[in-house]
């Protein structure tokens, strides 16, 4: 789709802008000429970098603002057509050690966010960057929307209170928002100084240092989204009519397991090992086990699907760490 | 079950402990010989009221505190053996009109309230006040405690937050915490002044006035619990071993119509009368149609069952409130 007919000139709103996806989105916007706007709190233990938008960074609007900070949302808010609320605290270790930050960012802020986009920008419309974790220990496979919402950790409990708010501001204030629940999504501009967002950024710095990378667990079934094909979900479920009040998963081509996706890296990276560990035990109490989705309700609405296959994407995001690995450690 | 032989000299905080199920607990337990403490933010348009433990006034420790108050938290919690954990907001519409309060009490101060407990007395045995109302409308009745979890409303997201907060401190961090899933529970020392705790509060407000009262719709299908059957309730599950990390439906003998409820209201005072009107637009939105559950579960594992029959409830709330009416206006 020719994203330029539907956002050129139009205003719109990143929070979490600076992060692997919202950097990506925002990318994809400048090029269709939309007038882009980021919000990023800019911790450090969190995805946003400036680096992320070196490429454009004087063809958007940058402000550094935490999402908590109640009273600076409504000059945000206002006259942007757009919000793609990205923002979020995504570690799922972290929200156990600090549970009060994960519940003030994915939980209390979003309401606070939907509270003023009511009040000052009411027709605006919202997407909200959801997550697979909030299924739990999937009863079935592949997982679909319908499938019960039992998180296993703070993280968990917290995105589900921020995705139902955001689907209840359209139910009952009658606003457009659309949640989108992600899986694992990589590609250039991920995280990969720690685990924080995804196993597979320390894989990939691992591998790119020469080091052996470490597997834990190695038969856990999951799905991929590469980068672009995030984006175009975001994208779709913005501009998409059937959207509003909607909530879909995301997924990949293909399901692997960790093991055999370890293998594959060794493989296209031409050279590195990595070495199976067991589980720790304080990190399996939350661990999810096997997941993949069902993506065919926003295959069906919005004409969806994951494009890039893994060999595809871990291949470019390798390429991409290859050379900017520096600016990501 | 002789509750001084488990209760006598153990201490015990109840939190919302001036509202109408704490102080009846607060009550209960008093005549065991616990050793008891209150803490109730006693906020007017809340069910926090100073005569509901006039007759044990002297009888127990109260404290005039809101459980957003963070930092006040652990000095009530340390040396407890117990906690009823009571507070919370209560009103679905008020919920949506201030949606950030309910958030900070139904869900950010539990998180506070088991954190103080984790780290200043993690052997505490905690019960939990949650509501049917994180059920939604139901898809099949009655309803038992795996039914999805759908809120309609702000109060119904945050209510399901706050008791996933207290089922994962049972399971990541072994803390033995018990949730029950109250329906209406009626009672002396229920709120009448307005609807804010259930509307049966308001019917017999008026018909002890002699006004007609408004039955909203009139078909939908409720239960209700009689107060002494859910103070039973919460004592149970604070002992029971079998109660740690479990979540229980509480619920009514009966299944009755508003209608029928209303006629039998009338019946029992001897006099007054109703009125149907049609449910309002904005409210019918947040209304959960039919409800009764499903409360085996509890019966099974804890020998729980409510042994009050809704005519003698009635009749004892209609005897109190007969009496008491002026201290509750």
């Amino acid at each position: 789709m020719s994203w330029s007919k539907i956002f050129k000139s139009k205003k719109v709103l990143i929070t979490g802008g600076l992060g692997f996806i919202g950097s990506n989105l925002a990318r994809t916007l400048v090029n269709a000429g939309a007038d882009v706007t980021l919000i990023d709190s800019l911790i450090p233990s969190y995805g946003g970098s400036l680096y992320n938008i070196g490429d454009i960074k004087t063809k958007v609007n940058v402000f550094k603002a935490d999402i908590r900070e109640e009273k600076k949302l409504p000059r945000f808010i206002k006259g942007q057509d757009f919000l793609f609320n990205l923002a979020g605290q995504t570690s799922h270790w972290d929200s156990m050690t600090d549970p009060a930050a994960d519940l003030d960012i994915n939980c209390r802020a979003q309401l606070s966010l939907l509270e003023a986009c009511k009040k000052h920008n009411p027709k605006i419309r919202i997407v909200f960057a959801s997550t697979r974790q909030i299924y739990g220990r999937p009863d079935a496979l592949p997982v679909k929307e319908t499938h019960p919402l039992r998180p296993v950790d703070i993280n968990g409990i917290n995105k589900v209170a921020g995705e139902s708010f955001h689907l209840l501001y359209a139910k009952i204030h009658g606003m457009s928002t659309c949640a989108l629940r992600l899986t694992n999504t990589i590609g250039p501009g991920m995280r990969i100084k720690d685990a924080r967002q995804t196993f597979v950024g320390v894989w990939i710095r691992d591998i790119l240092k020469g080091k052996r990378f470490e597997v834990w667990g190695g038969d856990q079934k999951r799905d991929f989204t590469y980068i672009d094909d995030a984006v175009e979900a975001f994208l779709l479920a913005a501009t998409y009519p059937e959207a509003k009040g909607a909530v879909y998963n995301l997924g990949g081509p293909s399901v692997t397991t960790l093991r055999e996706l370890a293998e594959t890296l060794v493989e296209i990276n031409g050279t590195g090992g990595f070495q199976i560990r067991q589980f720790p035990k304080e990190r399996a109490k939350i661990d999810i086990g096997d997941y993949y989705a069902d993506y065919s309700l926003i295959k069906r609405k919005l004409g969806w699907r994951p494009k890039t296959d893994l060999r595809s994407a871990l291949k470019q995001t390798l390429e991409y760490y290859r050379i900017e690995l520096k600016h990501y450690l």
